[in-house]
């Protein structure tokens, strides 16, 4: 159990939320002699501020994609990256909930990793650092990409004369119902699909390619999951 | 204000939460001498059963595809589209809170179907049997392809060790917070873009067109919005 945390960064978004829940915890936010350095600073910046701490505390990040090696030369090292998306205007309760992938390369590292992100209110599991690139792939997927989505959606809304807001209802349902997927596709009715890609050209060309390309995974999943496609 | 309805499809995952909620509004069901016929059939069976039905009442259907030609020869005709996903397993709250298009050819008939909508608990808007095709397009790409993107992002924490269920919370969060777009293509990291492309091709090549895809349009977005792209 660490007791006293120095956290870098602790005005931006995940910084803030984590220092607020440290303090609830009772664990001590001090400048020095803590007994972790905690990095939450934009990823390209990790491997600077790592290399201009003082050796002998255990040091971490809680970036997604940025691998261990960015904090040499230390050694008692670990990351621990919350999978959840901050905003400032929040506080702590934003941790609840959320999973977190830890990485360590001794038992002590994964043991502490774990018991911090306990602390946090966070549920951790082991994410090996050479398999990060994946998770982080698929995290930006799932976060980046549904944001993309819903603009795109919008917009083919908004052209129709229709208001965007009233997707938001329709997304939160799909998560609800723990994505079961319905609609033209799943069905196999390629001549709605066809429709839609009329539609789609004549207004936002420029959303084509990728209607295309997710109606493609799309059928494939349909084919899996025994559909008539 | 419809006092009597003759839900055709009242088995079905929207028939049976239409039906439910009619019921509860203290609306009749009935099969013969319905002021409405409400068609909660598939899509491709429209035609055929609005073909065999004898004119005189009311005719709808609740399909978001499908233009209201569909319902010829009954000329007392409108639509009614919830924008929202349905599973047998739940009741007719399933419709609290959702949008429904409205359309109709006539003031009659819009205000008919209007009625219907805030009888229903949904809260409707108009829609132009032209656009139909563009708003549907808009409301299958944020709902079925959310889909396709959890399955894909889950597909790549599994291939890494990590729970899918992990990105349950980071979605719904991402809605809450109102699609804010964040992450490395919002912040102009094109290496980890890169990182993400050479894991992903390692271990799910296909994939890779439809991040390729999203790349480019969430590049747009980011651009549009001031980031540093």
């Amino acid at each position: 159990m660490i007791e006293s945390v120095n956290v870098i960064g602790a005005r931006g978004r995940v910084g803030s939320a984590m220092s607020a829940r440290l303090a609830e915890r009772d664990v001590e936010l001090r400048r020095e002699g803590a007994a972790l350095v905690l990095l939450c600073v934009p990823d390209r910046a990790i491997a600077q501020v790592a290399a201009e701490l003082e050796p002998g505390p255990w040091v971490a990040h809680v970036s997604g994609g940025t691998p261990l090696a960015a904090l040499d030369p230390h050694v008692a090292r670990f990351s621990l990256h919350p999978l959840q998306t901050f905003t400032l205007g929040r506080g702590p309760e934003q941790l609840d909930g959320a999973w977190a992938a830890v990485t360590g390369e001794t038992e002590a590292a994964v043991e502490t990793a774990t018991s911090l992100a306990e602390t946090l209110g966070l549920r951790p599991f082991p994410l090996a650092d050479e398999s990060r690139a994946l998770y982080h792939a698929g995290a930006a997927i799932a976060s980046n990409y549904v944001v993309t989505l819903r603009r795109a959606a919008g917009e083919l809304l908004a052209a129709a004369g229709a208001p965007a807001g009233a997707l938001d209802p329709l997304m939160r349902r799909v998560i609800e119902n723990e994505f079961q997927l319905t609609g033209p596709i799943e069905r196999g009715d390629w001549e709605t699909v066809e429709r839609h890609r009329s539609a789609i050209a004549a207004v936002a060309p420029d959303l084509l390619e990728a209607y295309d390309a997710l109606a493609t995974l799309t059928a494939r999943d349909a084919i899996a999951q025994g559909s008539r496609t």
